[in-house]
């Protein structure tokens, strides 16, 4: 097996936990607030996935923005535009998990490290630095470069260009089941960090490791060589 | 604007009831057959749309085995082999809404029509058969001729080969608001048969006409000129 000489990340539910929004939605809208974020964070990643497959780009933060009204239409919740955008703007201020800054401080050391993300530029460098993250990373790579969204080959390509290394090289870590699949599919090696104890798809690959929290890269003993 | 010279419909959702689906679940399965249900529709479409994007056509019958596996997953079901099979074959025998006969005859009069479904050839057959209705269709389109998944262009375009009309020509008719979203994008007349009054999605397009069921077809002055 080809030694790793990159780390590569999912940023939205990975890095950055998206759950803390569903409070703020209960917060302002009561038992509504539930149905709210669920069919919103669904909406977002099928909105993202049907601009893919129509060839009809548009930024990440759009694609949030649309969801997030089709969820307010689908619950019956009447809100002006202004407050639309400000809920939406809860993206660029998502805290990032506890174990991040450690996991990724220790990573640093050995290994070129970069985010992979359908975010577009904006609303990532937003939520890292909301999070002090940015210095971090030695690449921050965004669908707005390529115009494709996750879980296309194209965007997965972008990491293999910019870290100059071979894909077999690249150790890819997602939280996103789907996003884990594309990124096998693709040719990485996959680490994927199952929080919440789900199962993973059914679509014909599987991820070289399941971890339970992103920390347990530091300590994995199949993660060669620390 | 053009007149119209053929109808196109998708299949699953818009001539055949798949909600008879979650009745079944729950009555092999009790209270668990109401997640069950839910989570296997929304993975056999999310799985369509992730195979299209990672470039890894399966055929709709694979995919929608597939799904349903994911959803036993999730919901801690176990079923045997046969038994995944044989839940897997209700896609088959799904009864059409009981206004499908009497629109489709209404209109075989005077256009073209055409079915034109994610699913495959056999799976479509079967369910078209399971209800008498094959003969009513010039074309049974299916995305199996073209490897290629809705909301893609590439597969909207095989009805305009299959038709010999231009796409203004077509009046595409589904159920399935990304569906009708797809359609629009690609330049097809829509229809949009919203049953259960939800809301349209957000991203840029309208259909030009929303009715409350199939038979509306056959009485709307602004579908002219009959």
């Amino acid at each position: 097996m080809s030694v790793i000489k990159g780390f590569v990340f999912d940023a939205f539910g990975t890095l950055l936990d998206i759950s803390s929004i569903d409070q703020k939605l209960v917060w302002e809208f009561g038992n509504k607030g539930i149905e709210l974020g669920t069919t919103w964070r669904s909406k977002q990643l099928e909105y993202s996935w049907l601009c893919q497959i129509m060839e009809r780009y548009q930024p990440f933060s759009h694609i949030t923005r649309a969801a997030l009204q089709y969820a307010l239409n689908k619950c019956a919740i009447e809100v002006d535009d202004r407050k639309v955008t400000d809920l939406a703007n809860i993206y660029g201020q998502l805290p990032a998990f506890e174990d991040v800054a450690p996991t990724l401080q220790f990573l640093a050391q050995r290994y070129q490290l970069a985010v992979l993300s359908n975010g577009d530029s904006r609303m990532l460098q937003e939520a890292l630095s909301f999070n002090k993250l940015h210095d971090q990373f030695d690449f921050v790579l965004s669908a707005d470069e390529v115009e494709q969204f996750k879980p296309s080959p194209k965007i997965y390509e972008l990491a293999v260009e910019k870290l100059e290394v071979t894909k077999e090289e690249i150790a890819f870590v997602s939280s996103n089941a789907w996003d884990a699949t594309g990124a096998k599919n693709f040719g990485f090696r996959v680490f994927w960090i199952n929080r919440k104890h789900l199962p993973f798809e059914q679509l014909g690959v599987e991820p070289d490791l399941v971890l339970g929290q992103l920390q347990d890269l530091t300590t994995n003993e199949d993660i060669a060589p620390f």
